[in-house]
């Protein structure tokens, strides 16, 4: 079944400027609440509108198959129910959403009664986490990003280890604290041991960092003991984000010897509101980069399995006016594709549910400028970043703003991830 | 708020024998379903029956405060409502078990209508997955065990990382995975390396293992950003259950460095349908193994922080009439406690939830004949284990059956944690 493509000349008749993340090609889908006291629905962003689905149903505008009468996936709060729904009915979806909002139809165009109530301006909405994540993996996808910390941790002749260049190598993160964006996170306390002859102490994370990433999130799952086969895992895939896997990297190091991250990464993991459908990624598929040693063939086919979208990352310190561009990256060059990744999971039969969130592990190009944390721009705080006020930063401080984005450039028109943002609090010790 | 305690000396007017796993001092928590067309609910067993705690409801026989009136959690799939309640409910729920089914309440003993009602023999119900685990996370919290492991794959003068003495090594597995005892379990398939000189391959697992754990589930949680302090995380802490944590040794190996353990593990974890309660355990406290050196304040108090549980591994190969006793060992040997445990998890913030599955680890005794895994027990396969029927195993082939057993021992009856159980069938290859 080919993607439900929206061509690159059709418009709405709401107003999209051509830089605008959310025109008619787009339409992702986020949870928001119209008012606070309002009940949660599912809703797709066009410009600065928020198009309620609870609503539109409610007018009975979702009459296709695919969405049965007794079904009400977009009365909810969260995204879960209608993932599980399938390809299919995303599509129809999609198809019926794309006809509603184009220029020449009249239906909400010409009925100003109907517009106001399924289209709320996004100003006054309040976005909630998409979906309820059942499990989240994290990835580490990156070639340049392994290399860079293989390169800092045990030098650059042993910087990838055996298994990397066979295997997409991931781990189990932590699903509770995934958090949307803009939900403040507070600077973790933990046991570190700064000191290497000296025992580990308790206190807060002097070594704070971000990491660039991109997630996926699964749509219709697999049973136990059943693999998705990787010609077959894309039709899996619900859509994808913009996702900050917050680190500590001082917890971090002194935990993750032999099993891996924990409490280094499990504090918070942020998120963007909206979901891209992957349809709407379609016009952007390339390939990845060459991959050699040759992949089994369960991680095959992999033609075109990656897409150029591009990322930055931008810091706010308390002391900066605006947010200051520190790292451009794009999505291509992940060395393992979502398609890879997911037949990866499942290749041992492990079961995956609608609303999983698999992430690519931090996203860093070839360059010094786009590399997807500050533990690779900073080089382990030996090239501390420069800001515009004549300030540096090796990690990051309280007050400190990031703000990642992440677009796909089309001719006229551009599907841009939004944005996941969230500024560091204090952190609150145990004895406070 | 001291623990319910149900007299040793009480009996209920259901025959228990004094060596069965489930005497009115125990009460446990599954849900089941009375018939296969039936909704699940929440039951109780004592002795060779199940207690429907929703036709109790129906009844009228929980009218207490900490059960409002419009809150039926025991009409439910699964107990994470009333694990939700907190201790109150939950202590008030076991009061009222422990007043219905006393030898000398006339409410159940002499009502035969009522008792076909609420009384379901355990033979004629199925027992189901007892919560929804949202987040679960695997500890590695025997000496023993992490001694055995690290002796085997780094030398006995390396077999400790630096941190294991100073807190409680963890990872988070798989949640969808978990299983609940009986089901089928699948050899799993993925990426091994078995020739050091060679690609690595894909294919069936050939290193399949068992691991004997104890977890615990989470009842109340904690807001993002809110560490449990040591001191109150047996308030958190709803029951304990039997774990079996499978894991496929061959593919661990290869993945397992730098991010921890993967599709090693991810393919199937199961649990014991029974989930015992804190408060039945409370006469079987005993301290843990001494802890040197000291840990730190927020790793503290750490009194009386284990239990006395016995347990027992045995093998069903198909050739063998009989289950064969393979490894004894005890709850009590693990070096960091639940409430340590707990305590670390949450010491950055993380949230846990109502349903959230803490296991133990590998629990590992000191001698030959404690050990709890097959990789332990057979030494990598260099001291194959030796069966009755003069035929070996160094880990499991299809057609073994593994069960796990636990039990507490009072005088004069026992807290049975029932029996995790689960059979290994062949593997479903990607080519088949």
């Amino acid at each position: 079944m080919s993607a439900y493509l929206i061509p690159a000349a059709d418009a709405s008749f709401i107003d999209v400027p051509a830089d605008h993340p959310f025109p008619i090609q787009h339409l992702p889908y986020g949870v928001f609440r119209p008012r606070t006291d309002a009940e949660p629905r599912v809703g797709v962003a066009i410009g600065d509108q928020v198009v309620d689905l609870a609503a539109l149903a409610n007018e009975g505008l979702f009459d296709h198959e695919a969405l049965a009468p007794d079904v009400h996936p977009f009365r909810a709060d969260t995204l879960n129910a209608f993932m599980a729904l399938g390809q299919p009915a995303w599509r129809a979806t999609r198809s019926t959403l794309h006809h509603l909002l184009r220029e020449d139809t009249p239906t909400l165009r010409d009925n100003a009664s109907l517009r106001t109530r399924v289209l709320h301006p996004q100003d006054d909405v309040s976005m909630l986490l998409p979906a309820a994540v059942g499990d989240y993996t994290d990835f580490y996808s990156s070639r340049e990003h392994a290399t860079n910390i293989g390169t800092m941790f045990r030098g650059p002749e042993n910087a990838l280890k055996p298994n990397w260049l066979h295997l997409p190598v991931g781990y189990h993160g932590r699903a509770s604290s995934v958090i949307v964006s803009e939900t403040p996170v507070h600077r973790p306390c933990g046991q570190r041991k700064p000191d290497d002859d000296a025992p580990p102490t308790y206190g807060a994370s002097q070594l704070l960092d971000f990491e660039l990433e991109m997630g996926f999130y699964v749509g219709t799952g697999n049973a136990l003991g059943t693999p998705i086969r990787a010609a077959d895992a894309e039709s899996h895939i619900f859509g994808l984000s913009l996702v900050n896997d917050w680190s500590a990297r001082d917890i971090q190091k002194w935990e993750y010897v032999p099993l891996g991250p924990f409490l280094g990464k499990s504090f918070a993991t942020t998120v963007s509101p909206w979901i891209t459908p992957l349809d709407a990624l379609e016009p952007f598929r390339t390939d990845g980069p060459d991959q050699d040693p040759e992949p089994l063939d369960y991680l095959q086919p992999n033609d075109h399995a990656n897409f150029d979208i591009k990322l930055e990352v931008q810091l706010q310190t308390p002391e900066l006016d605006t947010p200051y561009t520190i790292s451009q990256t794009n999505f291509n060059y992940m060395y393992w594709s979502m398609r890879q990744q997911l037949a990866h999971h499942t290749v041992n039969g492990c079961n995956v549910r609608p609303g999983d969130l698999m992430a690519s592990g931090t996203i860093s190009g070839p360059t010094e400028d786009s590399y997807g944390s500050m533990l690779e721009l900073a080089w382990r705080g030996t090239k501390p970043i420069q800001l515009p006020d004549g300030s540096e930063r090796s990690f990051l401080h309280d007050g400190d703003r990031v703000v990642m984005r992440g677009w796909a450039q089309g001719d006229g028109f551009r599907i841009g991830l939004g944005t996941v943002s969230g500024t560091v609090q204090p952190a609150q010790p145990l004895d406070a």
